[in-house]
């Protein structure tokens, strides 16, 4: 069978999104022959030997790209990071307990409603008076609350913790969309998780990276399906879990490393984000709307000062191959997601749009 | 880019299981490039105007291959079957209230387990006595518990509902085995849920066909991701959906219509099982285990009388390609499924094989 391959796009989208060029050969090759085995990567058995394989090498490189310690537990369950808001408390908070919160934007106040739907949410700190376009700094994480929670990386305002904070009680974090992009000390943290469809994948798993001794402790009597402890205790398999897509998480976080890992990835993200951030900082159409010193490595936005200009701007970003960069809706205005497989050479595109645009309208 | 392909094997496997080589085939391509788009199915925003369309039409070829009523709704979540068996009781159980259930095995002791954490579970017949290889009948649904629910296929021990079940009560049914493979009438249901991987697709999304009508009476304050109404609300989009399983799904399901929909596939599944049951039956050799009334015709099971022989009669079948007959690691035997997308073909395989081991060893 002869397969016809274009790939000429750019694609900023903010995930799903662009995933290694390899990554896809190898996937599409494995949905009609698994290895040689005959079989389609779609029908083979989840309790069969080559996928307990791939089920066990994607649990063993989240741990190991990330120098986790050895007593972490890594799952991959369904349901995206909203089923993540859900699993939190019911994990982490005592019968009666508290969670405390940040309040980042979007997904931080869906965190946030599922805390208050099992319990109390104490917001310790909020950016939403100036449209969530920094990070909140200088609150104290109290030691009487079950847990703490924050979003590291805010995807619709483009805003990322740089130091990650530490506590008194577990720390857990939504990293959905800057896992794997920069060294992270696991051992910070109680509960680290993340839907799969940025850094590691394709919509359709959630990883979760967790002490499993920092488990057990609410009093709550849990659905299995809810319970990380069960979920571990099955080496991921309580259920059956999403096999497609932790196959492809397996092969994407094989190509991280083989490129050198989180080390080198972290220098890449680096240079793309600072490409971008120089081209709009110094074309004086453009303007950031993130706080400089909080700006998301991953997701920058951005806006054209006179809004008039848009369509011409959007008709020369389109012409270029470029798919993706128009701002969430909630929003407006643009947003280049940078992930991981987008190669410099794309932001290179973009910024030279941005210039031959500034050129244009100067 | 050139593909290997090699599909030899006979794949008898229970789930996730054999689909079309078509839709192998598409999926490939899609992965590659997406209806020449440029993009992969697997970097596609899934709020894209062509991931819509596929989300739609899922949505669609189910009420139209089952021939719902215009007003039920259709939503694709992650978790599989065991999350539909928490959803259950969120949906349909009032605060204080409680479920029937029937308990044909596995599965179903899992969702009444679910029922239980939820509140109060009435189990109204059980064949445990009798290693669940029979459908129990003759009891009544009661007027006052918030609904009815059963497991119309169940795949470890092969057994299947001839008749589906009425009640006074919103009956409820986990068809994740047998879903598409025969007529259902639908307005009986106040929901039917299903895992993809039988008749519908690969692992990783769960489709739930309900009335809407039915939902809300609880009293119960869901999480937005336990709310079935939530989720038709937002066009299954509540949340990031599993993108690739629902593609795939959309191309089971409209091969499932090319061909000629439920009436045809219904034929083909007889003519299957047919010939795979009057095997097991006319050779001494081979015993089946379920009750023959309610003998499934998705997953037949059945056992070497004599045991010793396994080891000769593994031997033989292997050597001529099939895959996945042993039985589930609970029961042992052997178990062929018949699902919608395995030829007639495969079973003559299978039963040649058969007959050629009864000769030798009659």
């Amino acid at each position: 069978m002869a397969i016809e391959t274009q790939m000429k796009v750019h694609n900023f989208s903010a995930g799903p999104c662009i995933l290694p060029r390899e990554v896809f050969e190898k996937a599409a090759q494995a949905v009609l022959d698994l290895d040689g085995s005959g079989l389609s990567i779609l029908e083979i058995s989840h309790r069969s030997k080559p996928f307990i394989e791939v089920m066990e090498k994607a649990r063993a490189l989240v741990k190991e790209l990330l120098g986790a310690p050895e007593r972490y537990q890594v799952v991959f369950l369904g349901g995206g990071a909203s089923m993540g808001f859900h699993l939190v408390p019911q994990n982490f908070m005592k019968t009666g307990g508290r969670g405390a919160y940040v309040n980042t934007g979007t997904w931080a106040k869906r965190a946030i409603a599922e805390a208050k739907l099992a319990g109390e949410a104490v917001v310790l700190a909020s950016s939403e008076d100036s449209n969530f376009n920094y990070i909140p700094k200088g609150y104290t994480i109290p030691a009487d609350v079950d847990y703490f929670h924050f979003t590291s990386n805010n995807t619709i305002v483009g805003t990322q913790y740089k130091a990650l904070p530490k506590g008194p009680v577990p720390v857990v974090s939504d990293m959905s969309s800057d896992i794997f992009s920069r060294p992270v000390n696991v051992s910070d943290f109680a509960l680290i998780y993340a839907g799969a469809q940025k850094n590691m994948g394709p919509a359709g798993a959630t990883m979760y990276l967790f002490d499993p001794e920092a488990l057990g402790k609410t009093g709550r009597k849990l659905s299995p399906m809810m319970d990380l402890a069960n979920h571990a205790a099955k080496d991921s398999m309580y259920n059956t879990p999403p096999v497609f897509p932790v196959y492809v998480i397996m092969l994407t976080l094989e190509w991280l490393r083989g490129i050198g890992g989180i080390a080198e990835i972290e220098k890449r993200n680096a240079a793309k984000a600072g490409l971008l951030y120089d081209t709009i900082d110094r074309l004086p159409l453009f303007e950031g709307t993130a706080a400089k010193e909080d700006r998301s490595l991953m997701n920058a936005t951005f806006v054209l000062k006179d809004k008039n200009l848009e369509p011409a701007f959007d008709e020369l970003w389109k012409a270029a191959g470029i798919s993706g960069i128009r701002g969430h809706r909630s929003v407006g205005g643009y947003r280049a997601s940078l992930y991981n497989a987008l190669p410099l050479e794309s932001v290179r595109v973009l910024t030279d749009v941005m210039e031959d645009f500034a050129k244009r309208n100067g």
